[in-house]
Parts: C-alpha cells; sequence; structure tokens
C-alpha cells in the first residue's frame, strides 16, 4: 500500500501549489526580483511573499542581497531547485501537447547542445526507451513503511 | 515576456492542486474506485468528488460504470491523462533525492522492457542528452501573445 509519506506527497509538500510552481517557472527564466516575479505573473504581493519564504525554508531558492542601500534581495535557485526542471519540462510538453489551441505553442525551447528545438522525453537510463505507464511495476524500497 | 497563458499555466489551472496531483497519482497505480482513492490518500470524500468532477471535465480521467446495481463507476486515465505520466515520474524522481531519509526511497519502480530499477531521466530526443536548465533557451512560439 502506498502511504502518505512517499516521494510524490513530499514534493507536492514542497512545490504542490500553482503559484509555487510558477514562482519557480519564472525562476527557471532568470526571473530573480520580486517586482519583476509579482509583475510576470500578475500574483498578490502577499502571496507571492508568503510562496518565497515556503521556498527558502525548503532551501530550494535562496535569497541573495544584490543592493545594500536601500537593502534589495534577488531570489536564486539553489540544486535543490534547479534540479525541478524535468518536472517544469515535462509539465510544459503536456501542456503544450493538451492545452494549446491552433494558433501553436505560446514558447519554444532550443537546446544549445545540439542546436534543435527540444521534445523532451523521459527515458530509462538503464535501456533508453522511453518510460510509459503500463511498462512499469512497483515494489516497496527501504523506506516504505509496513501497513 | 511569458505570459499567463503559456503551457505550464494551462496545465497547472487542469492539475495545480495537491489532491488533484494525488488522485492521479493512484490512477497511475490502478486505484480506480472511489472509496479506494478515499481511503488510500484519506482525503475528505467532498474534497475528492470536487477533484474527480475537474478531471473528468478537463478529460483526463473517464467515468465508466462497473457495476450497475446499485450504480457503481470507477475512474480510468484517458491518453491525456496517461500522457501526464512523465510529469508524476519527474516529480517522483526529486522527491526520491531530495525529500527522502536515511531510511531510504519508499517506492522502487521497475521497468518491464529492460527489467532493470529505474532511473528516470529527461532527455532531449534530438541528441539524446539530458535536459539542463542552464543549456536551453527560449523564444516565442507561434502561439505567443505579443505584450
Amino acid at each position: 500500500m502506498r502511504l502518505q509519506n512517499d516521494s510524490v506527497w513530499n514534493a507536492l509538500t514542497l512545490i504542490g501549489d500553482r503559484w509555487t510552481f510558477l514562482v519557480l517557472r519564472e525562476a527557471f527564466f532568470g526571473v530573480r526580483r520580486f517586482d519583476q516575479i509579482q509583475r510576470n505573473l500578475g500574483i498578490a504581493r502577499n502571496i507571492l511573499t508568503d510562496r518565497l519564504r515556503q521556498l527558502e525554508a525548503s532551501e530550494i531558492v535562496e535569497r541573495r542581497l544584490y543592493q545594500s542601500n536601500p537593502e534589495r534581495f534577488e531570489y536564486r535557485l539553489t540544486e535543490k531547485g534547479l534540479d525541478l526542471y524535468p518536472v517544469l519540462l515535462a509539465l510544459m510538453r503536456w501542456g503544450d501537447k493538451w492545452t494549446v489551441g491552433e494558433k501553436g505553442v505560446p514558447l519554444l525551447l532550443y537546446h544549445k547542445p545540439c542546436g534543435s528545438q527540444i521534445t523532451p522525453s523521459v527515458i530509462c537510463t538503464h535501456c533508453g526507451l522511453e518510460i510509459k505507464a503500463r511498462e512499469v511495476y512497483y515494489e516497496d524500497g527501504p523506506g516504505a513503511i509496513s501497513s
């Protein structure tokens, strides 16, 4: 039996909120300053303050002073935060496929190493095949809580 | 400028809620019946009813009659829903890496085609390299709204 403390649950405890995801999206686009995030998202300032505090407490972003008089901070992704990029890519790919109208996708991603437009794919690092839901089976791991 | 209607925003409009994600997780584990989802997640019945209705309206799950007297329905992932699996995998991988204690991961995934334990990776289908946040650049796509 899968319990509430599995890794999906844990991950969503930290980022399972639409605004939190969108703040992360801005961070991946290099938007690091409160006012600019606030403008880009049209988010209420108190909500943004709250979400940034949570992200900082979770060590997903860190606050850095970039101006001292008056004090101004920017928010940068930590290694833990940068590691969320595959989640964002997977989400964007799904949105591109299923939620976009006739006009086409709103944003194009290009891969610097090969120069081509990115179509992300989630593969098994062992065999290189794309992972499909029906081709996976599960077992309790060492951290499973017996029910 | 990235706007509110990009694919991440759109995707989160449909699934950007912790309970919605967790209901999807159950669906991927083959849990399709209201009472069992409710028990596994410890979710309030009215919230589960609401989330399942939203997922049905978004054509991510579909309701099927499995018993007629009394009428009983189960919820199955549509093709659009099954296509969310990479998002779940990416999220689980991140949770396994960053939110798991000393005991180890709670759940092990195995890949039927190769028989090995799964370590998912998001790659560029063109060059096969893992996609890193700092190796991607962006351009407006055809569906971009000029600001």
